[in-house]
């Protein structure tokens, strides 16, 4: 089989990750042809560090209709995930869409029909659903081993950022540039993954978040949300790009026991008799259902964003099914979406959010922002280890 | 010198606890000489188990003026702990009340003024100040080891009890009996100890309240609280008693790192250089300060129930602070009266909280009750191990 065209579009930080594993073919059945970029820096950079073979591309346009890729990675800043898909789509082109898939969900709604439309493999870089950690405790839910979830519980604080990396880029913690913080850049992956692993949405969240909190910036960089479920189960998600050191324990508490997930590994806590059930039979006052401590083997190891690629690559040539299919990125978005919504009005969001309101209240922001950063220019940063 | 003569009003659960280490003289310089309860089952089981010397008595009036006690330690419900210890003070008696201190702060009021006019000596049981873990964990926080606070997470949700227990009285988890739910009688020595490790109460609350959630009751059996303090640190306090098995982590995040209370162990995360500054000087993007993590040694055990017994008996006899001073019980009341009002309101409670808006609410809601409660009786429960 000819080995599938791929076109990169931003090659920063994670558009130049992505380029490494290609070049190096890290990814079966799959070769890295044309890149395409607004700053000719990083055009020249990629034909020197990469492949003096690989064709460059200053605008999406020409990129999109005259490079002969089959299939683009999509790595700009965020506001360009959906418009762009929805440019490839259009051209016939399979799409893999950085986290997150978009700013606001309007956006990503349309970008889903036009994947839908197309008939393309559309993926998205939950790199995170890789994980072997989280795709057991997914299992333990799904399995019904934890039994009906009553809390769900993630601090997830160990996004640690200084002041000089909201510096290096123009367009980040901007409301114009990335539409948000640590809601969107940093966190969605525990976003999707929090929905992933419960099988569960919120049905609504009441945020709180603190604006350039621990940074000169005008986004959230402090996030505290409290989510309730229908089935009447509460969560709560805290996270924060201020905290050092920070925290990554996520916790499901259920009518079967409870799993946590923190340094690594996945402990579940598990009940010989359903709590409900104890709760109506025991007479005893005091007392408590047996409960095992188990440490949950995990086998495997996370594939990570190669891994999401080669599993996109192998759904286009192979029909396999998609581990992170791109129209469940608008899922994560949803709960960070009410999460500012919630902050921002200062009440409760049911959801499905009103997309609307949402879109009016971020443009509002936009065309109030004074915010003048004091960056030294765009740099590209090492992400390894990071995302 | 003589030793100090104390009474318990209430053979309950708690109040039969203290009896039982002060008739076996492990207090030294004091001695139970009578004990008070309308129920007359208690007071003949006083006598068979106790001692058949102890003094008994079935209304509190008499017990406080002839009984010939110095000292009184009591142990009723909830409600019954600021008008009796505002009548032992008028009798000139030193008090000890068993937490919560009331039931709202209104009447906690006026008991610490009673205790003031009186001069004598007001303690109340917050046996987990005795905690060697707590008592370290504030010192972190006083000493500035830990720098100033951002954050505080308190997962406390190991107080599980089945319907056996509070089928087990008829005043347990009732508006008219308790006053409320975990918060009232569960929590108030996390509720206490958070804000006594902290040194800072938050300056508003925004919680959410289930109410019989988990079981046939009336009041709050589920309950998530964010906080936000005068500093601008913000904090999360989750409690249940439907969680099993539960969880009992407490987190502060501060300037200088980070402190974690799990399983009976202290561990320290500390910087070697401050947050705040290292934001401010780094200038390579991704990174964060060094980290140290330490196991804090944690010296001596709880003395508990009867340590803080002997450190008021100390305090009356030989002038020592008091560890748990009574008219601090107000502080972890006033938290849970706040996360009450908020639930009850659906709003932001500020504090100090108003407190005829919170008597009047419950008011409300002990009238509206129409709770019947299918108990067996009053049954004195075993609580070793317990509280």
């Amino acid at each position: 089989m000819a080995k599938l065209k791929i076109g990169i579009i931003g090659i920063g930080n994670m558009g130049s990750s992505h380029a490494r594993y290609l070049i190096n073919n890290e990814v079966p059945g799959a070769e890295l042809t044309a890149v395409c970029d607004t700053n000719p820096e990083r055009l020249r950079w990629a034909k020197e560090a990469l492949s003096d073979r690989l064709q460059t591309y200053d605008n999406d346009n020409e990129f999109f209709a005259s490079s002969g890729i089959e299939a683009v990675i999509i790595a700009t800043p965020h506001y360009d995930h959906s418009p762009l898909a929805i440019k490839a789509f259009k051209q016939g082109l399979h799409v893999m869409s950085e986290k997150p898939a978009g700013v606001y969900t309007k956006q990503v709604r349309e970008m889903n029909e036009a994947a839908k439309a197309s008939g393309k493999v559309f993926g998205i870089m939950y790199n995170q659903r890789t994980n072997p950690l989280y795709q057991k405790l997914r299992d333990l839910v799904q399995s019904g081993e934890l039994g009906e979830i009553k809390r769900t519980n993630w601090i997830i604080t160990n996004w640690y950022r200084p002041q000089s990396y909201y510096n290096s880029g123009g367009w980040r913690a901007t409301w114009e540039g990335e539409g948000g913080g640590v809601l969107l850049n940093q966190d969605p992956h525990q976003l999707d993954l929090w929905q992933w692993t419960c099988g569960m949405m919120p049905k609504r969240v009441r945020a709180f978040c603190g604006f350039g909190k621990y940074h000169d910036i005008e986004v959230e960089d402090d996030v505290t949300a409290y989510v309730e479920y229908e089935n009447g189960a509460t969560g709560v998600f805290v996270t924060s790009t201020g905290d050092a050191p920070g925290t990554n324990r996520y916790e499901i508490s259920a009518d079967k026991g409870k799993a946590v997930i923190e340094n690594g590994k996945l402990t579940f806590y598990r009940l010989r008799q359903s709590e409900r059930e104890f709760n109506r039979e025991y007479q005893g006052g005091f007392g408590e259902p047996e409960c095992w401590k188990i440490d949950v083997p995990i086998v495997g190891k996370a594939t990570d964003h190669k891994g999401i690629t080669t599993n996109w690559v192998n759904a286009i040539q192979n029909g396999t099914a998609l581990l992170a299919p791109g129209e469940e990125g608008i899922k994560g978005l949803e709960i960070s979406n009410a999460m500012h919504l919630s902050a921002w009005t200062d009440d409760w969001v049911d959801l499905p959010i009103n997309e609307d309101l949402y879109y009016s209240k971020l443009q509002e922001r936009i065309k109030a922002s004074t915010f003048q950063k004091k960056h030294t220019g765009n740099r590209t940063l090492n992400v390894e280890g990071t995302h």
